[in-house]
């Protein structure tokens, strides 16, 4: 099998079998009839229900977050009162086990997909429940990702579903290939999270024979089925020469001539507090507070809040750290609020700052949590909001933040016309960071979560190279910081590009600090001026990419 | 009761007993029984399902178009012989017909809201028919809108889908007022093509008494339950002396001093073509082709299109008609394509031009059709892409234009980067106009389909006045027109800033086409300028509305 390309998310090069998760499930043929024992036949069908359901509910629990929400709602539906009724009445009139509970499932199935007349994400949820039953019923393996021991494997799949992958780890997982998502999907950001290389958009990935050896390129995007010796040799040599250049850059971000660029990490909560010191992070840019609230009955107290808080601010003692309120709304909802408004759209939907306007309750709760740590502690706490459009927002903001009696009130820069006019947002806003992944999907139109549209959810995108120097000038304006958190910061080449563009921080996944660290200390500011005007001046994401390059030599030593 | 307050939509004044369009439907008691006789009982349910299946399916056959099909489907929930099923066992156990049949829709119900964790938006349809069966078997009205003759009606509802507007005409309705929805809603949208008055947003609306008459002042957004006769006759005066004036204004659309600014018509078929001459439209600025597409079990053929296409050609001889090829999705799946992929943001997935990377074949049907309609008329046809982000895609749909021998290829600027990037796209596009509705909704990331989300998508956000300008100031770099076809067009004072900001031309929804006029007619273009620079230098569309209009004196005249 020739060497497959796809784009590289996540540096690094793994080796191993491939291991490749393709849901093909058997169908029980339609006139499968059991032996005439409807009882014990219908006494099956329940225990693998109930198999899968306790497997799912253990693996969710195990999972948490959102991961552990999503089985256990799976979980629920290999109970459903209403499903087992159906098999019942199947197994009675003599249909096999197996056939019954692909018949009762398929009719749910078949009223969700023709509701809406195409399929809904629901209805691969519910697939997934019935062919791990049918496969508990027919004898054969579960199907899902092995998290044991053994030799680390490279997952390779058309997509992965924050399921898929709930209880993975680098001991396990050589590597990720997926034949669809960007450099934004869950997939990209998970992976460079624990620091496993990845590959997406690879077409013809799930066609590798399961247990063939592949090498996996995570900076270029090669992946190798059944590579020689001498070539897992040649690119571990080449990643090992890019490690050794990245250990001798330490210290605080600066370019060669010595501008200073803070480097901070973006975290999910305190567990990743150690990979963000361990790789050198100067302060937290973007502290995700969702984990506090996902899986949960009840609103977590102000007290449980602060000290999630505190146990990160003093991880940074004199340090910068960022936090970001609650995003949650359609698309993350909250099991303690009544469900909105049903949103066709919920990434254009009620979300993020947006969801304060029906609830400023959450919101009043979360900033005297976090006043009351800060008063704890000797970080230096900034606060923002994400899903900020206007300045009459931010100013609703700010408000909140100075009557909590915090001192630094921000805002994120994730939608086009908070960049368009983020000179009237900081008259107010005392600090930008711009979330260019969302940036992305909103300026393009395109969704984050969908394959097909990888194209145009490319950071190198030109259009929104613009209005980060639109949002860079506007801040500029007004004197306010504006730095970026979004996944294109830790891409080393376009890191110096935004600093060329004006960003004035970086905040990563902390595995990515070194490289743009090394990046940054091998240009000048006037080499990443230079890079950013060139990619500007480009019509295409590819050129804008390879003219920025050309001002950036020193990236070729980091074999990048 | 007193006045209520919205935001006018659709001008005129419209006096009617209200209709308050509400599905407060009864809940069968649940512990409600059957005398005995089930068969009778089951019969009875039976016949109710069918009439409920039977009127929707034919309300669908009448209205036609995506109506059609969303009541049609619901007839198809209404037939399901599952639910059925359910139904039968229910009965046979000696539940009354009706408690059986909302149990048994309560089970998808759940399935469907379970499956999600909120309500999804067929629930409300599976809601709606569930609702009129069990008003059949109680002997109550079905619930629904009065398409009979009569007195005109107000209709006054939480918000309105197109399948409950599918059958009316202005004969029936006098005037729309909604709690919910915005400028672009389907209401809006709905009443400015009917030229019936509307306001929307108006909080209370559904407390109105049913038959009480109503006063709707669809230009300032009043809402007066019980008018007296005098403020019934002052605002009809005050309509009528506007209509007066309008009706001065005639010819080709120009500012006071003699700057052309043609103004055209948003057509959706051959049957908006006599409203579009009535109103003096000066051509065509966007012909909507998804009527020929949408309720299709195969695709169009060339010669069915090309006759759709001539019929409007033919009606503006030496004019101009700008035609957008089809703009299907998600959002509006296509009947005789498979479905696509599950997409959580359609409007953020593969729709419009986007569709025709995976079915090129039906933009080269389509093409085809258009440059032979071209060929035998002396209109001169225009045609333009929608959904087009990138300089790439913009070559890529002018290449197919031209090897479709199609000498003007445009596209949509209805995606951020594409205004950001109008000079790049320009090199290969011949003209653009910009869709307001959708660039506001990707703009300031907020569901146009949203009522909780009216204020960002106002047409004076700043932001939005930025990208207009800038996608102006694209095209003109390189000599290509720029109209705009949104519905802020048909804002007489919005009308006159999209000309100061440079707008080329101004097409609309007919019924608006005489007070644009009438606007443009009153105002230098010196005056639009200062106008359009007063709105931009705002940070608020409060202020961008009143900065602006402080420079339009002409539109108190018009009563505006």
């Amino acid at each position: 099998m020739s060497t497959l390309t796809g784009v590289g998310v996540s540096p690094g090069v793994g080796v191993g079998p491939a291991y490749v998760l393709a849901y093909e499930a058997t169908v029980p043929a339609p006139d499968s009839r059991h032996g005439g024992d409807a009882a014990a036949e219908l006494a099956g069908a329940g225990r693998a229900l109930e198999r899968v359901a306790a497997d799912l509910e253990e693996r969710g629990a195990r999972a948490g977050g959102e991961a552990g929400e999503i089985l256990g709602a799976q979980a629920m539906m290999a109970r459903d009162p209403g499903l087992a009724d159906g098999v019942a009445r199947l197994v009675e009139a003599g249909t096999a086990a197996a056939r019954a509970v692909y018949e009762a499932f398929g009719h749910y199935r078949d009223l969700l997909a023709a509701a809406g007349g195409y399929l809904g994400e629901r209805v691969s949820d519910l697939d997934d429940v019935r062919d791990r039953v049918v496969a508990v019923i027919e004898g054969r393996t579960l199907p899902g990702v092995p998290t044991g021991t053994g030799r680390p494997y490279v997952l390779v799949a058309r997509d992965l579903a924050p399921a898929d992958t709930a209880l993975l780890s680098p001991d396990v997982v050589a590597a990720f290939v997926t034949e669809q998502g960007g450099p934004t999907s869950h997939t990209a950001i998970l992976a460079r999270a624990m620091g496993v290389p990845a590959v997406v958009a690879c077409p013809g990935a799930t066609s590798i024979t399961p247990g063939t050896p592949v090498l996996v390129d995570g900076a270029s995007g090669l992946v190798r089925p059944a590579p020689s010796d001498d070539e897992v040799l040649a690119a571990r040599g080449a990643a090992a020469a890019r490690e050794a250049v990245l250990a001798s850059a330490s210290g605080p971000g600066a370019t060669a001539d010595g501008h200073a660029v803070p480097l901070l990490a973006n975290i999910g909560g305190p567990r990743d507090v150690a990979a963000a010191l361990e790789h050198g992070a100067e302060g937290v840019g973007l502290y995700r507070t969702e984990f506090l609230f996902l899986d949960r009955a009840e609103a977590p107290s102000a007290k449980e809040q602060e000290a999630a808080y505190l146990e990160v601010l003093d991880a940074f003692p004199g340090g910068r750290v960022i936090v970001r309120t609650l995003d949650a709304g359609a698309d993350k909802p909250l099991a303690f609020l009544p469900p909105g408004a049903y949103e066709p759209n919920p990434a254009l939907g009620e979300r993020g700052a947006r969801l304060f306007r029906t609830h400023p309750e959450i919101m009043g709760t979360q900033l005297a949590a976090l006043a009351s740590a800060a008063s704890r502690s000797s970080a230096r706490l900034q606060v923002m909001a994400p899903m900020v459009a206007t300045a009459e927002e931010a100013a609703w903001f700010a408000d909140a933040c100075e009557a909590a009696g915090l001192p630094s009130a921000g805002v994120m820069i994730e939608i086009p016309s908070a960049a368009l006019r983020a000179s009237d947002l900081a008259v107010r806003a005392d600090f930008f960071s711009i979330g260019t992944n969302d940036l992305a999907q909103y300026t393009l139109a395109a969704d984050r979560q969908l394959g097909a549209l990888t194209d145009l959810q490319d950071a190198w995108q030109p259009a929104l190279l613009d209005l980060v120097a639109l949002a860079v000038a506007g801040a500029a304006e007004r004197g306010r910081p504006c730095g970026a958190c979004g996944e294109a910061a830790a891409d080393p080449a376009l890191a110096c590009v935004l600093v060329g563009l004006g960003v004035t921080s970086l905040s990563m996944s902390a595995p990515a600090l070194p490289v743009v660290r090394a990046a940054l200390s091998r240009h000048t500011r006037q080499q990443c001026h230079l890079a950013a005007a060139a990619a500007r001046a480009a019509a295409s994401p590819e050129d804008a990419r390879a003219e920025a390059r050309s001002h950036l030599p020193g990236l070729a030593g980091l074999a990048l």
